[in-house]
């Protein structure tokens, strides 16, 4: 009996994930493109002071050149860009430590839609996907915080699984589409070596405050176009 | 004697606002386009009162389909969008009003950037341009708020002198660009006749907090890029 129960409970999650993959769709028609729906990471406790000590000759976000800061991955240290988790290790195994700790999947493609599920849990709150393309990982983090009581905001940020100068070689691009509305956020990502929020506080993110984030909203559900290019100034640059 | 210092006075001003000229022109590097250096106006007082109160039945802002509601301009009272003008009167009359009473000019042209000055003046404060094209009137309205004590917020809107019915008729585009950064936001007009406040709480604007202003704005002044084109939809619909 309590087979056939678990059975039936894992076919209405079917039915609730394919309805969540249905709406996203109807989102982002352009046919072909990669859904990727994304469940929150809850956090318990602020981890701001988390970021990499080990960085003070590290060029500041805002200073966007390309630049041949040289670190060797085996000896950079670097923290867990989630908010909630305490980890510290070396660049070159991050990825392993998201995958195999806080079981994220590896998505492959340049483009792809981010289906962040139960938009309105209380703040502080993280989804996260990692996606492989163009030869490196990249981050997408998105953060509900409240830094105002009553006023959550959201923030979504790019993150390559590289240095700063690997991660000026790239540039992103993150839209939000619904009901004859559309923002649309490009920038340069940022380098996973870099605290999230730093960047939240440079104000170098897309920002969503509360209204504008129901505004685009669909039944809980966010959803936001992703697209990676390489930056052709910076790898002409690199070659010459 | 004082007349040279009057005079001195005035080809200091006159560099002053070359500069923001050249300043918006290398941020929106599009040769031939309009530049309009927008000083704030001021406000005292909160105006989110000042609702047009014969608009019952004026359907909401949320509802995006083309509506054929008649509204006779000599009869539809509206407020002026401005935060601290507690003015009142006809459809038809608001650009009088505005063009007089607060002397703004009417620029031409769809394509045009709006150069906001002196961004650091504490809240509340308003920077609003009248612009004509595609047979309207447009208004933008930036304005700055503080919702919670030191944590100002910017918020930037387009607006038809018009009925909604008309306004649905446009959309229109800001976009902020500096530093490898934009940020984007596309959108259809609101009426006037529909509070600047109620675009706000709604999060159908752009919204900016300070630090995404810091990021984009240049010695204290935003250079947003304007864009209004007719929505071929409603007007592919209008016809049928």
């Amino acid at each position: 009996m309590l087979f056939f129960t678990q059975c039936f409970g894992a076919v209405l999650d079917l039915i609730h994930l394919r309805f969540q993959h249905y709406q996203a769709k109807r989102v982002f028609s352009s046919a072909g493109q990669l859904v990727c729906v994304v469940n929150p990471t809850l956090n318990s406790k602020h981890g701001s002071s988390r970021c990499a000590s080990s960085r003070d000759s590290t060029p500041p976000a805002t200073q966007h050149h390309c630049q041949e800061v040289v670190y060797d991955a085996k000896l950079t240290s670097c923290s867990c860009p989630l908010y909630s988790c305490k980890w510290e290790g070396h660049l070159e195994v991050v990825i392993s430590h998201l995958t195999q700790t806080h079981t994220i999947n590896i998505l492959q493609g340049a483009e792809i839609v981010f289906l962040a599920t139960d938009m309105n849990l209380p703040a502080p709150v993280d989804w996260i996907i990692a996606h492989s393309c163009l030869g490196h990982h990249f981050l997408l983090v998105l953060r509900k915080q409240e830094k105002y009581q009553g006023s959550p905001q959201f923030f979504a940020t790019m993150m390559l699984i590289g240095t700063p100068a690997q991660a000026d070689n790239f540039n992103y691009k993150l839209e939000l589409n619904r009901n004859r509305r559309r923002l649309t956020w490009e920038s340069t990502p940022r380098s996973v070596l870099d605290c999230v929020d730093s960047g939240i506080t440079d104000g170098d993110c897309l920002v969503l405050n509360a209204s504008v984030a129901q505004l685009f909203s669909d039944n809980g559900n966010l959803a936001i176009g992703i697209a990676i290019t390489t930056n052709t100034l910076c790898s002409l640059e690199t070659k010459i």
